[in-house]
């Protein structure tokens, strides 16, 4: 019960250095950087944003960091939060499976601000950002499932710590301010999922970042703040959740990394739905399927898909990709399920609706999460059959750097005219390189 | 089940007017206003200000409003920031006594720090403030006492919600982004009672207000969030406590008003040790005590005191606050327990020390918050008793105007000019009458 969760946690951070981390975690931490950048410059033109900066714009300080993907500056931590809202406003941002946290949105929101204000290396950069999402998924990992099932939108929960440990790690804050940041972070946690379906989704890892970044600033001034946040009878674990254990922070830091747990969605919506869509393209891939042909379509699903996308009659975009149904509907008639297939018009579209009223899903306890049985009953009486066991984009069947590049390319390209987006996408590869990290965030700039 | 308790809040807030509530309502703000602004001017010398300016101002705005009680001008949301954590740092605030919310700290910061940018007439700041104060404790009546026993700062998650809601009322919301922002506020709720006894305490009224006025300009560009907050399965009174009763914050809407029963502090400290201090100096003036003529102090008290304020030696100051055998200690030494009772030096000294360690509290549940009995056991034998049923600032025995005068210029007059202190006292009590509320933040700038 003396337990210093918090305090070892921070001389972790405090004490890491790059050349501590093994090779294909550095690699994962470009993949997943690269990814979180395609995301936030293909989400920069949101209404999402625009509502954001027409709200907060006349609040703003002097112009120190990169509006992504927009002609915006504004000081460090505005830009941390309306970054942090594009990289997650097509919920096509990365997925820690293990708890579904999305880690680089709170994170490199907030490192790559910071960059631009006070400069660094890429490879600083990197170890900065690899440090946040550790400590962001061993604290997820240490209250998952128990936390997210009371309510909380463990991104923005857990992703307040990463982000202040990952800004702290750039100040180079001692163990005391670490532990102090860390604090203040704790102390910040917040974001419902009943939000879920609405623009305070994308908000939350956005002020995840921004209010790490804070934590961070204000511990470098000594601002103090509990020593025990994450394992006090008051703090973060007991408060915030009905179980925990507190050995997943703890336990093997520096030997097991979850950076190289992380994963790309290959569609545009929650993870959980991204079995069902993988199964109705590849049996209207296998078969030329078209809407017109089918009569029925049913799932045999994890609980979770029901619970978290089971709107039967979503009315805009937004609300589609918490749709099994709209998805399901949507990928058999475009073979895809990328931002197009979750516009307004789309979801309205009759002849989606139409094949989303046959689409049935029923919750079975022993499917895994990345798991379904699709069972496609045609007009002529033919019943097809698909039993996908780890969907594409999942830890057993990741995406490949191609398919990266391919999702980057078509978010960023909407965005930034073709040759900035390729340059961006070659400084994010080779990110490990460049002197000033800040470029990243200046290449990103419309 | 179907209960629309954001929406009926929001509504409420929408429609209300000032010529609706009462004139002891109104009188109750007004003295709710200044004992605040006291407080306000007395504590932004703190070092808890001096470091979070030293973290965030190279981040912050155009000068658009006051630092009470200092030179610097920052944008509104530091503003209020700033002023919320001045305002709370001496713990020395009002207080809600059924639901130990500090109720003026988030509201009053954010709206004097947004009648700057966006003027408006004394009377209708005060409407604001009235409306936000309502809202906020409705919302803690809710989820009073499972809430804060869960470990949560009432004070900064339930304060967040009524700046929302006053600084909406500022910006003319109609019910729909009234209800968005009631949602956006409700997301970053958030604060944790492991922080009491460090400088995050005081942070979370300041980020309340902050969170607040973003979450009412937010609101005003249609960014949308739940509509159902506060009484969704996965909303605020669901998420963040084990009992809940939303007719709390429905019922008798502008009939009844919880502003009329806010209390001033006259001890800078936790209200619960009220009744311990006042019985102290009580005995102490009605027989001439001295330290050294004291065997022991005996106190019988309310379980909340040895719960909250249980610190048998504190190290610092603030600790000081939290240990109600200090508070004793100094209280006998000294006659008073204001701020400089509460300074490093008196808790270090050996004759409060010596006095400290020969006071014993022992928690019974049949006494009541604001009563306690103390037993003085002298050297000579005598034994000396007092029963206080209710403490000096209760509700019952309610701090007279001119000790509010006394208690406004003990703090003003430390950090503002005599005469200049002085003309800021009789502008909040005059405050209805201010063609321009922001006149009130000027005339509190150093």
């Amino acid at each position: 019960m003396s337990q210093e969760v918090t305090r070892t946690l921070a001389r972790w951070i405090v004490g890491s250095r790059l050349a501590d981390i093994p090779a294909d975690v550095r690699k994962s931490g470009v993949s997943s950087f690269l990814n979180w950048m395609g995301c936030a410059v293909g989400g920069s033109a949101h209404e999402t944003l625009d509502r954001a900066i027409a709200a907060l714009a006349p609040f703003a300080g002097p112009g120190q960091a990169t509006i992504i993907g927009r002609r915006e500056h504004f000081d460090v931590m505005h830009a941390a939060l309306l970054n942090g809202m594009s990289s997650h406003v097509f919920d096509f941002d990365d997925t820690h499976l293990k708890t579904i946290i999305h880690p680089a949105g709170p994170i490199a929101s907030a490192v790559l601000a910071m960059a631009e204000y006070q400069p660094l290396s890429g490879a600083e950069l990197l170890h900065a950002f690899i440090i946040g999402i550790e400590v962001e998924c061993r604290i997820g990992n240490a209250v998952y499932p128990a936390h997210y099932d009371i309510g909380w939108h463990i991104t923005g929960t857990a992703g307040v710590f990463g982000a202040a440990a990952a800004v702290g790690k750039m100040l180079g804050l001692d163990e005391q301010q670490m532990t102090w940041a860390l604090g203040i972070a704790g102390t910040q946690s917040a974001g419902f999922r009943e939000m879920f379906g609405t623009m305070c989704k994308s908000f939350h890892p956005g002020r995840a970042a921004q209010n790490g970044i804070a934590s961070a600033l204000l511990a470098k001034q000594n601002f103090t703040s509990s020593n025990r946040v994450l394992e006090a009878p008051r703090g973060f674990a007991h408060v915030m959740s009905v179980s925990r254990d507190f050995d997943e922070i703890t336990r093997d830091l520096g030997k097991v990394w979850e950076t190289a747990l992380n994963s790309y969605k290959p569609f545009a919506c929650g993870i959980v739905i991204h079995p069902s869509i993988d199964g109705c393209i590849q049996l209207r891939n296998e078969h030329g399927l078209k809407a017109e042909d089918i009569a029925k379509i049913d799932l045999i699903v994890d609980p979770l898909v029901l619970e978290l996308t089971g709107k039967k009659t979503p009315q805009t975009g937004l609300e589609g990709k918490f749709s099994v149904y709209h998805s399901c509907a949507a990928a058999i008639i475009y073979g895809a399920a990328g931002e197009n297939e979750y516009g307004d018009d789309t979801v309205r579209d009759p002849r989606v609706m139409t094949l989303r009223d046959k689409v049935e899903a029923v919750a079975k306890d022993d499917i895994n999460e990345d798991e379904v049985y699709v069972t496609i009953t045609l007009n002529d009486g033919r019943v097809l059959k698909k039993h996908v066991e780890h969907a594409i984009g999942s830890i057993e069947k990741p995406m490949s750097r191609e398919q990266l590049v391919a999702k980057f390319d078509s978010l960023a390209r909407d965005v930034l005219p073709v040759e900035r987006a390729d340059a961006l996408r070659e400084m994010c590869w080779k990110m490990e390189d460049l002197a000033d990290a800040g470029d990243l965030a200046r290449a990103a700039a419309l």
